[in-house]
């Protein structure tokens, strides 16, 4: 009886009405979250506060059916998709009642609209990919952020006179360049400063050169990464169903030794 | 004669002069509309309205020779750009002299400027492969938007106490965050709530880097799909007109076969 | 005795010392032109009005040699690059005396710079590279126009009774929505019109949106015609250099009939 | 004795887990360079002080290490990397103790965080790669001075008396200008100007439009140029270790030379 079940759940699972209404949940889930964020009145937010204990019990059930449905428990968590499935679950069981939890709550509860992430096979791919696209920036970003580090030592020693606020130590210059590199009101910030040291232009203009130039670069690497990658597969999968230079190569050899076996 | 009408007002459609004449006067509708926006003195203003009325009279006259041209009267709204000059001519036929309508009436008026885009052949072909590009973006649009959705739920429950006017309730949220993405004074946004969340640069700079590396991800996808497109159009056309290896490959089976034959 | 000066002529035009003479005295033209921006003593002022005098006349009789050493004197106004020269160095001969012409003439005279891009070769083919890019945004451009347009006529027809500063008419609202699209400060120019429509937001997200995705259609076609190009080019390169599968093709078919020949 | 020493040396140098020793100091000194940015007690900065005098001896010694272990002494000051390591190494021992030379001597510490970029290969290579796409953007980088040069010595012929501070002199035009070019309230400046010359809009769009146009033909100039230079290198690839069209022609020939031969 128990096989009977487990195979119930493994064709329950792989069903396409049950992951619709997977995903229905978790669009109510979502307009929830949104609803909630408006001022409303006391009888809707019994109606959301109603609702929300239904959406927990849905994926709790939800993730349990799955667990189940699994022949070895193990495979279940082998599964990055289902560890963070059952992570944003577990974290949406934190109660709200408590007047100290009602933000952590209310926040934790939010995550819930990334299980829709997990939930099309699409946007997994998708993620995937950018994930890969990561490591190849590792070495980027860290130039990147010893340029951002040397010159932020540079003008919160320089600087901090001037304003506090804004070059006071380095965790705030870090975040004061970041703003120039988004060319956020960054004039302002540079006159201000070149009122005391004229040169100071030299400062903000070498910052924004190196960063736009580390910037591009990288840019640039992924899409030539891409391109090669993708140029690759494609030749790969040439070489598969298409006869190459060297199969003819063969050929022409086998050619070649009938006529000389046959002088 | 019915049959000699037909025959001529479809040898008017595809003329060359008529198409100029259309564009012209589409030209002149769309300087009216913007004349339309200055002070004028009312004997301008009536010539305005004069004119107004003879362009759209020629719109009528124009649109109904087109449909007359069409042998079979069903072709005509096969056709998506008929129906989007049809719905256009009709719309600017809303009369401008009730007072309340007259907003609706200019606004309508000035959307026969976008006739030019279906009149010009280049720009009609610019517009579809535009279109085309649209459903590759899909998921990465979806991805976006449960991005957005989540930090504007987070920063609603968090900062909406801050400055109700940004962080009001999602939907200002979701305004306030395209802002952020635009880099549009999103210093300001920051310094405000960082007042009371010391750490919530976090929640501005993370939003910063998830959206500008999904972005980046998706113009990167656009690049590489156009340009392999772009490689395999061309492949397919050497294929046509050149000799391909498997050509080759099979001209040399035939040549062994000669020799073996001839053993 | 008139040839051999032309001779010799044509030879200082080919010399590289005259070259970098001509370079040189450019780059005093655009130094003159930064200097006299700053304030300076009577005195110093002469001494530029004496130097302006010198270079002017250097130029005019360069311009007279390049002019001369042609053989045939309608050559030289057949190089769009010598008419540019001509062109700038007549305009820049305008006196700087009267108070009244002063402003202009100081302005033409800084166009002598220019002729920077004229004398090194690199720069010319650069701009020549621009030049031959620009067709092909022609239609692009158009199609950003009538966007641009069409907003306008609507954004002065909604908003100029909010704003006439920013709305007033169609032309200044052009110069307001090329400003939305740099993003420069757009959420003030946005949330004032909010104040009265409060839906106005979809005018601005849906202008920017229809204008990134056209811009980025745009720099995307550029990119991949470039790179079309230099593949097309590259393949004609290899065509010349190297066998083709075609010249493959026809070496295996001389190979057959070499042996059915035979039989 | 010493040869004994020498070898020893040149293993030490390439051991890894010297080399992690020297990272993490390296790490140890950009933690010290940040520190010293905050307000500190005494007995920290006394802390400081004595770390970073263990920090400056640690690196003489290494250097001197490395100097020693190069069989050939000038062989050392050939590479790149050495010099800049020493230099950095060098420009730290000026002393922090003067109260005038406080701010340099500090300032020179923090570039030792940069021998973080000597010290890891990869970073190395990165600005390598770096470093040779340089001299590609060279004339596009004059071009754009020129056009820079220009708009700014007419911005200060112009605009002078109307703003000094952004537009007193050729120096500070090429900052307003620069500021342009990054959109930070380039309107603010536009409508100042604009209200006594009502047409000097030109003047910014066309700037705008210029430096974006060049600035793009940079980008796609350098993206066209790494792709290409890929393709080669693996053309070139493809060429040492697969048989070629040409290849394949050679031994087409040789075939046909058998079978002639045997006529």
């Amino acid at each position: 009886m128990f096989e009977n079940l487990g195979y119930k759940l493994e064709k329950l699972k792989a069903n396409r009405a049950f992951e619709m209404l997977v995903v229905s949940v978790i669009i109510l889930a979502a307009l929830l979250a949104g609803a909630r964020t408006y001022d409303i009145n006391p009888s809707a937010h019994r109606l959301l506060s109603f609702l929300d204990i239904l959406i927990t019990v849905f994926f709790v059930v939800e993730i349990s059916l799955r667990f189940m449905a699994d022949q070895d428990k193990r495979d279940f968590f082998k599964s990055g998709w289902n560890i963070f499935d059952t992570v944003i679950v577990l974290a949406s069981l934190v109660p709200v009642g408590n007047s100290e939890m009602v933000i952590v709550g209310r926040l934790l509860r939010i995550f819930r609209v990334l299980r829709m992430v997990s939930m099309i096979p699409e946007l997994r791919i998708l993620l995937n990919s950018l994930m890969r696209a990561l490591p190849q920036l590792g070495y980027v970003v860290l130039l990147m952020f010893i340029i951002f580090y040397i010159y932020a030592a540079i003008g919160s020693t320089l600087f901090s006179e001037i304003n506090p606020k804004l070059w006071g130590d380095i965790s705030i210059s870090l975040l004061t360049l970041f703003r120039v590199m988004t060319f956020e009101d960054w004039t302002d910030v540079m006159y201000e400063t070149m009122e005391v040291h004229p040169l100071s232009w030299i400062f903000y203009l070498s910052f924004i050169f190196l960063t736009a130039f580390a910037f591009l670069n990288m840019v640039i690497g992924i899409v030539v990464n891409v391109i090669e990658e993708e140029s690759h597969r494609e030749r790969e999968e040439q070489r598969a169903n298409e006869p190459t230079i060297a199969d003819l190569q063969v050929e022409i050899r086998e050619l070649k030794e009938l006529l000389i076996a046959r002088k």
